[in-house]
């Protein structure tokens, strides 16, 4: 990103946090001592003030630990499926799929029954999505990487793809698979290819590299930029609290996270730790811990 | 385009063409005699049995030549302003502006008042296409072309584009054009740029290189494949009729075309003319008389 127009602007950070509430408004006296949560921006602090209607509450018992992440990764992950549902997919590819959120995604996919290709890039990733259930893995190191996808996206249908690599040509990759799979089953010869909405949406950034499509999937294919929260704002205040229902309800099986370690506030700002939580890799999310 | 399944399979060509009508069952005996155009698949032949219902009759005096190319032109340029229409842009953007659809497009846009910002690629097409009245045209070829992008696209506000150019940066260059335009007029800075959809459709491969997509364009953008056939599909029979009326009433103006030659049957076939017609350049659009 280009950071020019950042320079000299004040950007509070911390998407999401909870904590424990220590004060509160008249109208809303009940929630001190209880563990809230919330998605409202510059929320690695200490104290956080937020309007009462901005906090999930958390049921009595729950630590900030475990409602410190509660939102971003579960809401990707939910709305991913949803968008599956409302744009008339029946199945899904996912990116990046060994991380914490493509954990979350084979859990509520296992769940739902909705069949879910998952790409890792390595042979341990493929055993660790296995063993917590998985049933199609496929390997974006191995040199048969796009065999194997065209043969999971056969078998499941899957016509919607959620790339958090985006660089390169990962997209470019699921669409050719995908009109690879669909025109296998077509009889005759059509000079547009297959006319089935092949979507891929762009939800990160891990390989930055421009986005290269060779745009040879037939008449009908998109690529576009997902973001949670444009993605709520179209489903309604009232999917989105659904949503964020069943997070509360599934937070410690379906939506629990694992940190690789804590870090305090003057922890974040220490290159040497920076370098290893900017590091885009399994394993190393860590908690923020503005107490410390 | 692999052409590689292409091998061995009778291919019927022609999308579209015009005629007289010779003979007719007796539920249409009233045709005989009549100039009807139709987009039936194989109409490069003397004679092409048609359903009565897939024909357009035309007014009395027209010519089967002037009316022999009146539907995937003409309906492109209607769909693509229908496609804005429902889809909540209020301007467009247009590639390889100059041509025969490019032209057509612009009458419309200045008949129903509607910002077209048109791109091209010479000087000689700047002037052509201002001499027809078009408002905004833009010269990919002028080292300024980004920055007189961006003016045009300020000025009218447009967020949707159609783009016949696909491969190479093109597409790129429209959304990161468009971004720079909101976000001119946005105050505070956002990691994620703009929320505004931006919007671009393919509908063309004059470069056919693959699409190089560098992701700058804030968290709303969208890069899609666009086939007028798909699009009337969503639209529907109701739509798709109206739009077809508009281009019977309007076919001798807004939906005037220009060949530059005449092509038998035969010619179609000599590389000396395969040669000619295949260049992808503005002004070498050939009419083809099966009946020479």
């Amino acid at each position: 990103m280009d950071l020019q127009p950042r320079i000299g602007k004040s950007l509070p950070v911390g998407t999401e946090g909870a904590g424990t509430v220590v004060a509160a408004g008249a109208n809303a006296v009940e929630l001190i001592g209880k563990t809230v949560s919330a998605m409202g921006g510059g929320m690695y602090a200490r104290f956080r003030r937020l309007n009462a209607a901005q906090c999930t509450v958390l049921p009595t018992g729950t630590s900030a630990q475990d409602a410190a992440s509660m939102f971003v990764n579960p809401l990707t992950a939910l709305s991913m499926v949803e968008t599956m549902r409302r744009e008339g997919h029946n199945a899904l590819v996912h990116t990046a799929a060994a991380s914490n959120l493509g954990q979350m995604l084979n859990r509520i996919c296992i769940n739902d029954d909705i069949p879910l290709v998952n790409v890792v890039r390595s042979e341990e990733q493929v055993k660790s999505l296995q063993s917590i259930g998985a049933k199609y893995v496929v390997n974006s190191s191995a040199e048969s990487f796009f065999e194997d996808l065209t043969a999971a996206i056969s078998a499941t249908g899957a016509t919607l793809a959620f790339d958090a690599v985006a660089g390169g040509a990962m997209s470019d990759t699921i669409l050719r698979a995908m009109e690879a799979a669909l025109g296998a089953s077509q009889a005759a010869f059509s000079r547009y290819g297959t006319s089935t909405l092949k979507q891929v949406y762009i939800y990160g950034s891990l390989n930055p590299e421009p986005t290269v499509l060779s745009r040879t999937y037939g008449s009908s294919w998109a690529v576009a930029r997902y973001l949670v929260l444009n993605a709520l704002q179209k489903f309604g205040d009232e999917t989105t609290r659904a949503l964020k229902d069943r997070i509360v309800r599934e937070l410690s099986t379906t939506f629990a996270s694992s940190y690789k370690g804590t870090l305090s506030l003057s922890d974040v700002v220490n290159p040497e730790f920076a370098k290893e939580y900017a590091r885009k890799s399994t394993g190393s999310k860590f908690l923020v811990n503005p107490s410390l």
